[in-house]
């Protein structure tokens, strides 16, 4: 095999449709006011279900989220955890929040045309490993019907079962806001590959 | 919204190259002889490194394995390990690897064309959950260059640290055996839609 780095810096052309929708996804957290197609909710769901899994469990579960009042609770919910959370936050990501303007306030869960929970259970093997997979799964089905998400998730999950009556061996693992997305924001920079990949040992190549 | 269960039934054509790529795509664990491309794992890599992460951390690290002597070992520590979780396994999911005639050989850690390793960094926010979302990403990217994987996943992966020298705080989360399949295997069968949604709290819709 060639040196890693010859490759890299060969700079080949990455001629390929399914890379150029992943490289133009990015994370969205305003939404314009087009309500989304159920059929293509649906549609990412079962995208999402044909992600592999620990012993093929298939420890996902989905809840779609549409009933105002029951958004508006949920919001207040996360904002109080959101508070605790950015009050304690260590000062590395503290500063990194405020840089992006992330705050507490999470005015998507009530502004998002649609709200999609994730759930996964437990009691099944690389539960929570398997799902996260099929999240990455989800999120280029939204991206190819031209929507947008963010992967939000709580940061006490454990706190909302409550509000879904979810059971308790099922972890709340993300809630996505998914709609068309009216955010400004452009995409994260991604790091070089170099930094990231190694050979037959940490920090070889 | 309309009823869920009457979205499903409508039976609606999902007419998507995307969605036929994760439905052919399969779990392989017997490869033939064919090298995979080293621009092509490159590929993969690229495709998971576009994946977001909490704060974007990109708390993902990936190493190609394929010095023979390494991959021997690596086998060889994989099995033992291996073998200590095979015997202690609860009763119905042994059922289930016997079934499948899933043992504590690993043959494709040392008989896979290529093997990536994959980990994260724990100091970072959510770094599971983001890598796996990226391994997500790479299995599409695999299928689409007509590779195959298996997310393997050893028992004790910190029992790996000192052969590949890894900082303690990199968990190790996969390692994918990659390169062309040879594998007869079906896929395996995906629940019903109808029993992973509800809508509005659990068990409703």
């Amino acid at each position: 095999m060639p040196n890693i780095k010859r490759i890299i810096l060969r700079n080949w052309i990455l001629n390929s449709k399914l890379f150029d929708l992943v490289k133009k996804r990015k994370t969205t957290r305003i939404f314009d006011n087009r309500k989304v197609n159920p059929e293509d909710l649906f549609y990412c769901i079962k995208f999402a279900m044909q992600a592999p899994s620990g012993a093929n469990r298939q420890p996902w579960r989905f809840m779609i989220i549409d009933d105002p009042l029951l958004r508006k609770e949920l919001r207040h919910k996360c904002e109080e955890q959101e508070k605790m959370f950015h009050e304690n936050v260590k000062a590395e990501l503290k500063e990194w929040f405020r840089s992006k303007e992330i705050m507490w306030r999470k005015p998507h869960l009530t502004s998002a045309p649609s709200l999609l929970a994730i759930f996964s259970n437990q009691d099944m093997i690389y539960a929570t490993e398997s799902t996260w997979l099929a999240i990455g799964y989800i999120l280029m089905a939204i991206e190819e019907k031209s929507l947008s998400t963010v992967t939000y998730t709580p940061p006490q999950p454990e706190g909302l079962r409550e509000l879904f009556s979810s059971p308790e061996n099922f972890r709340l693992e993300t809630i996505l806001p998914i709609g068309y997305s009216a955010d400004p924001k452009q995409k994260e920079e991604r790091q070089s590959t170099e930094t990231l990949i190694c050979r037959n040992g940490w920090e070889k190549n």
